[in-house]
């Protein structure tokens, strides 16, 4: 199977997908679409993608998918190495992945992409800042937070669900928190400074997709240092 | 397997969840969780679900799931009746599902609810209209039905994907649009009116789950009348 990767490093949900490819060793070409010289945008990606969004995959030169967790499960399903753990076969536990993927979209996304476009990015993509919007968004995110401690990593296992090895569903939304770099010291303190366990449960998800957790972030964390010598 | 729904049939992702139950014949127990009471804020509703959202089930009286998409994907795939169309076990075919159900988080179910709580239910929840996220909640939900009928109602069949019968994506969505008629006929005929394709699918849709579809929205069509009154 041949297997072209369409993201942007920059991008939470393209980073868990290369990270995914890595940590099972899934023979892939990465394409850079660049988001912010607007390359997500042109005709030629479009038709890869027509909502015009990163990521997205193409396989064998036909069959193109787009959204990260339909893309996450096509390939732990359609890929015979990947262990069971990332998307089990067990039709409850497989379940209760959808449900805290579905959950993902319009509760930890949603605050976190909200918090960082409205007080950082928004100005890179012709946008203005909307503190209103960013403190709505802040509400969101650590409620998410709080429900992520409350139901998901109560348990005695290092990952969601109690789990000893982590699911696409510890990478995507690890890989959305990680978004937080992008924030200011004391603005992520602040949001991620009260929740313990979330810290402990990122640094097991690093540790458990080492070495390229780490390495794919890199893009994220040089992006980071630029940011802040621009602002000042 | 003994299974508990939890829903409201005001709220589009219960609606799908009843509709498909009754036309796969999947024996359950309706519960009805009243939004407009506030029964889904209360302790007992969350032992079901914490998230205090509608729908949620419970199987055999101890594995509890929310998320209308999980519990339709669960569905589908523990009762051995449910015809493959629904979720075909096709990787590929299931994974452009997937694609669907995802892009509806924060697309047309964004847009949708967006529009509705903005234009009319947000001061039965106690929170005042907002004309201008209404705007652009309409403008979001305009965009998402050209998407559809331009990437996945543009082949023959009569169903998404081009498809002869309906999957758990044509009833998520469809069930979405329905709840547009919550609106002003104005409203309505605006937003709707240029979508052709879209109003011959739900018609198709309503026609390959009846008598269901329509017996699981006369809630929808009485609240309507109840609300138009009250506004009177």
């Amino acid at each position: 199977m041949e297997l072209k990767v369409y993201v942007d490093r920059l991008s939470q949900p393209s980073r868990a997908i290369v990270i995914f490819c890595k940590v099972n060793k899934i023979d892939f070409e990465e394409v850079g679409i660049e988001l912010l010289k607007g390359q997500h945008l042109t005709p030629e990606f479009k038709e890869i993608n027509p909502m015009g969004k990163v990521p997205a995959i193409v396989v064998d030169g036909k069959f193109k998918l787009f959204e990260s967790h339909a893309i996450l499960i096509f390939l732990a399903s359609a890929f015979p190495g990947v262990a069971d753990h990332w998307y089990p076969a067990d039709l409850y536990r497989r379940a209760e992945i959808h449900s805290i993927l579905d959950w993902h979209h319009s509760n930890l996304r949603h605050g976190s992409t909200g918090f960082i476009q409205n007080t950082l990015l928004a100005p890179l993509f012709g946008r203005s800042l909307n503190p209103q919007a960013a403190a709505e968004a802040e509400k969101v995110l650590s409620s998410s937070l709080s429900k992520i401690e409350a139901l998901w990593l109560k348990e005695s296992g290092q990952f969601l669900l109690g789990s000893s090895q982590p699911s696409i569903a510890d990478l995507c939304l690890v890989c959305e928190i990680m978004q937080l770099e992008f924030a200011d010291e004391t603005d992520r303190n602040r949001i991620l400074g009260p929740h313990k366990k979330i810290q402990q449960w990122i640094e097991d998800t690093k540790s458990a997709t080492k070495p390229h957790f780490d390495e794919v972030h890199q893009t994220l964390f040089a992006a980071k240092v630029k940011l802040q010598m621009q602002r000042k």
